[in-house]
């Protein structure tokens, strides 16, 4: 490449976001790139021209390895969505002009739906424009919800903190239950699609029966049905654990957690701020039941905790980076990294690429028929798509007791 | 020792519990004592006989590792308080009944000011009525409030788990902002006493500068000053994070979560039961200032999290337990193992033995000196104090992806 590349993160954070970038970053350096641009605050940042030079923060391997074990954007993350093309000119226009003044050959997106839609337009643009800069999607998203991908990274990672998490609430939430049981609620993040509450199955194994019932967003939430099977389940058992998404809807539409106090809160991509379905529930079955309960959300720490991020879900945050790097040098552009998963046991990944076309804007739900019990768990199915996803740690470097981070100041 | 011993664990659980009773367990197993005996939730299931042999469960050095790293009491735990010995004197027969019946010399209890009242109350009835039987009081709380000893087991690694937790929270949190700052309170628990949301002091490093605000429940709250301090750091700033304890009280004395919806919830012990201060708060801040806010809760997790806990608080678990089984031998009853602090960086620790009564139903809060900057934060004596409890690792045996657990399976 005789350009240079600038690479952005975009939407919310994962465990191992930064490990793609390290991968672009990786192949930049082994191809001679010049200068490996970061923007400051995605493509939001990069409009105001606030760009950093990447290799000013990341010197040397051991560098790398810390960007690795840093959660959260390093760059600085944004939720801006670029505008249609038609009557929005000018924003185009200026984003190409500072790729001319820069001199940027490539740009790298690492995000999820709304940032492939990012690269989609770009794309588009240079080709309606007869532009020469490549744009490249390298995906990102805890939600799992990308399609033609088998996975997305973040996810695995995002799977592990759950598992873990949810075996010690389970654990802790054993230890008492002489008299009546506790149920707990754990909430887990998922708007639309379930594949981070269902990674709460990961929990189960020979040491732990995981939780009792596990409620995805792609199933109508039926409170009625929930609270019998809850005083069921107290009936006969000293503990009670259930996982539910977030975006769990009623029949009538409105999400569960609008049955408690919800925030009416709407985020800048129009997406409604859901919190408290946990709680909601809780308190619907303690009215209920008398039992006692406790609501528990996973909250940002779930996309965060890159203390137990999983080793595979780095390894190929990095590889998606890195071979987006290397696409570019061979010419593709507006097109985003997928994993091909070729055997499940023993674990095989490969990567492809794909037309951004076909990725931008689509969301893939979990598999009807990996829901089962009426839409209270899912199957071993689920659990032997996602069980290699969470293998493996990457040991953080502690220093005075906490994991040392990587820290952009600018 | 000739006879028998039983050891229980009582109140809420921590992430070394355990590797207190590994102590106890493997001192016994030293002193040649016939049979360890456990509790099978605390002394309410001892009332019922429900014993266990523990070596039944821990057959060799490998499972004395595993429980170390299983988090939650290993035993079962219970929020049963001996009633007062006048008026109920067939409890206490019962339970000397039971000690006769099994040959029990020395009855242990790990716990913390609630079960120290236990020990106190048995040896008491001991001395009363001429009885033999030792009693052994083993701290445990995060809640670090027993008084005498410098600190409790179960604090560092609550400690800990809350500064990597912040520290990943802040991460997340600093990654947008291009526009308007999030605010993000993060509620931490301690309802009279503010250890552990001063542990949040603990995410402050070279590459963290930690929550902007830290609120314990040792001062009065004032929600309209930190609804104005709020404001001055969001034009500031454009990441606003802020530590607030489950049990912060206002002036008129309602608790600050009574601002939201709380739940009039009394446990067993006749303990209000809190949470959504941090929601209460949020939705606070929201209205008054138009910002983006949310609310975390490190719940039950932050008592829970073994995977992350503390070396140095599970050798020192360990030891406590050891160290009271070896004090059992020596004849001593009615006491405490207590930790002394001889010097702190280096960090030098060394361990005494204190009578109960000294201990029991006292609670110790956080020294009004280290609470600085009106209330908002805590200083330098308190992280001098605290980090070296957080210090160091002990690997989890890993499974398929989460941490291998000791479990019970009566």
């Amino acid at each position: 490449m005789k350009g240079n590349i600038v690479v952005g993160q975009s939407g919310g954070p994962t465990a191992v976001i930064n490990s793609s970038l390290a991968g672009v970053f990786s192949a930049a350096k082994a191809l001679g790139v010049k200068k490996i641009y970061g923007m400051h605050h995605g493509i939001q940042g990069f409009l105001n021209e606030d760009l950093i030079d990447i290799s000013e923060y990341v010197k040397d391997d051991k560098d790398v390895e810390l960007l690795k074990r840093t959660p959260s954007a390093f760059l600085g993350s944004c939720r801006y969505k670029l505008p249609k093309i038609e009557g929005n000119e000018e924003v185009y226009d200026k984003i190409f002009e500072i790729l001319e003044k820069y001199d940027i050959e490539c740009l790298f997106y690492i995000g999820g739906n709304d940032s492939m839609d990012t690269i989609k337009m770009l794309s588009d643009y240079a080709a309606m424009k007869g532009k020469s800069q490549r744009f490249m999607g390298v995906p990102k998203t805890i939600d799992n919800d990308l399609p033609i991908t088998d996975h997305c990274p973040g996810y695995g990672s995002a799977a592990k903190y759950i598992a873990t998490s949810m075996k010690e609430i389970i654990r802790d939430n054993e230890s008492f239950g002489v008299e009546k049981p506790t149920v707990t609620i754990v909430e887990i993040m998922g708007r639309h699609a379930g594949w981070l509450t269902a990674a709460a199955a990961l929990s189960r194994g020979e040491d732990c029966d995981g939780p009792d019932m596990i409620y995805l967003p792609e199933v109508t939430f039926d409170v009625d049905d929930f609270v019998e099977r809850v005083k069921k389940l107290a009936a006969e058992k000293s503990s009670v654990v259930i996982a539910v998404s977030e975006g769990l809807k009623l029949a009538d539409g409105r999400f569960a957690c609008e049955l408690g106090n919800a925030s009416d809160f709407v985020d800048a991509f129009g997406h409604k701020q859901l919190s408290g379905c946990a709680a909601a529930l809780a308190n619907i079955v303690a009215g209920a039941t008398g039992l006692k309960t406790r609501a528990v959300e996973f909250s940002t720490l779930q996309r965060a905790a890159t203390h137990i991020a999983s080793l595979q879900d780095i390894n190929e945050a990095f590889s998606v980076g890195y071979l987006a790097g290397q696409a570019a040098e061979e010419g593709k552009t507006g097109m985003m990294i997928t994993i091909d998963v070729k055997e499940r046991n023993p674990y095989q990944v490969g990567y492809s690429i794909y037309d951004i076309h076909a990725i931008a804007n689509v969301e893939r739900p979990v598999p009807a028929e990996w829901i089962i019990n009426d839409g209270t768990d899912v199957s071993e199915e689920y659990v032997n798509y996602a069980r290699p996803l969470i293998l493996g740690e990457l040991t953080p470097m502690m220093v005075n007791g906490t994991p040392r981070h990587l820290v952009l100041k600018k």
